[in-house]
């Protein structure tokens, strides 16, 4: 591909880069960048140094926040703060976040425990989720939104035991088949999990 | 979203503009590159503002070139300039340079005829192309490569009539059945291609 114009092949690799995109899409990409305004193609570049520069993690709940030292959800004194959510990811604390229904604040461990990958809980925030839980006395309950997936699960039990001691209610949300979901089609472990999580009606 | 951090929306605005890339797709990526390395980050975010300044239409080809007046394949005087090959974009173009077989020039339509989406013969480079043929006397076979669509189609067939006076060899690339196809799969109009396309064995 030396025929390619230099910039252009630059940024093939850096499309390639991102997660899902091969080269032949990477490629179509930036043929597609190529017909950009040039005001559109300066925003994106800037959001991008922007991203990398200026966005940190907030430091007290693991998200988020640019420029400040807490992140916006942190910093909003009009939440509920007997609610504690912790998720895995950033990207997890969105979701739930985009439902509008959740008013609590949130802590994202930023990965979850693997022994096979070698992330083990220091590797996470669990000592700053303890540490968090204990200082914190208006903290009632904690959510625990981990993902139904094994790593997920054992994320789960290991902060539940980590702050069994420290006397607050612990909730793990609920699993089972999801809105317009169909039984027959359910696998077993999901319809196991809806069957075992029943609720009076 | 307005929790998310405002560098972080700009980004996923951006990269939703890009084919293909829904509003998920773009979350995706941009949670992803907020784990960027800096350097990473600069490079992605360099190339975005070098592709849109500094790359501009050759002026030969009408195919992409870098701060030069000619692309690196017209300024090659080593190519075959008996042969013109002719694409309708810069895509065409890549796909047949990476086979490695076509040692010819090119020229970029910059489109193909679409009378329903308003492209005449004015808006794509075919008064370009005609003069090139009429001036560049080396030139002896003009190779239609344009798509095997409708419009595709049209675009050669317009062309082929436009050069037709100016003495040239005129031939269009061999659509048939794609190599590790199969019979039974293909569809009519491609199966009657090869039939009618057949050559002596």
């Amino acid at each position: 591909m030396e025929f390619y114009p230099h910039a252009l092949l630059q940024m093939i690799e850096c499309f390639a880069k991102l997660p899902g995109i091969g080269e032949k899409t990477a490629a179509r990409l930036a043929f597609n960048m190529l017909k950009w305004l040039k005001e559109d193609a300066e925003k994106f570049s800037e959001s991008i140094m922007r991203v990398v520069s200026e966005i940190n993690e907030c430091k007290k709940c693991f998200g988020y926040t640019e420029k400040e030292e807490l992140c916006l959800i942190c910093k909003n004194e009009k939440r509920d703060n007997k609610l504690l959510c912790i998720v895995e990811e950033f990207s997890d604390l969105a979701a739930i976040e985009k439902t509008g229904d959740y008013n609590g604040y949130y802590f994202v461990l930023g990965g979850r425990l693997s022994p096979i990958k070698g992330i083990g809980p220091e590797s996470i925030h669990i000592d700053e989720l303890v540490k968090r839980v204990k200082l914190d006395l208006s903290i009632e309950e904690l959510i625990l939104a981990t993902n139904p997936t094994v790593e997920g699960e054992a994320t789960a039990f290991y902060i539940a035991k980590a702050v069994r001691d420290l006397n607050k209610k612990i909730s793990r949300i609920a699993f089972g088949i999801p809105m317009g979901g169909d039984l027959e089609y359910t696998d077993k472990v999901t319809l196991r999990r809806a069957i075992e999580g029943r609720k009076t009606f």
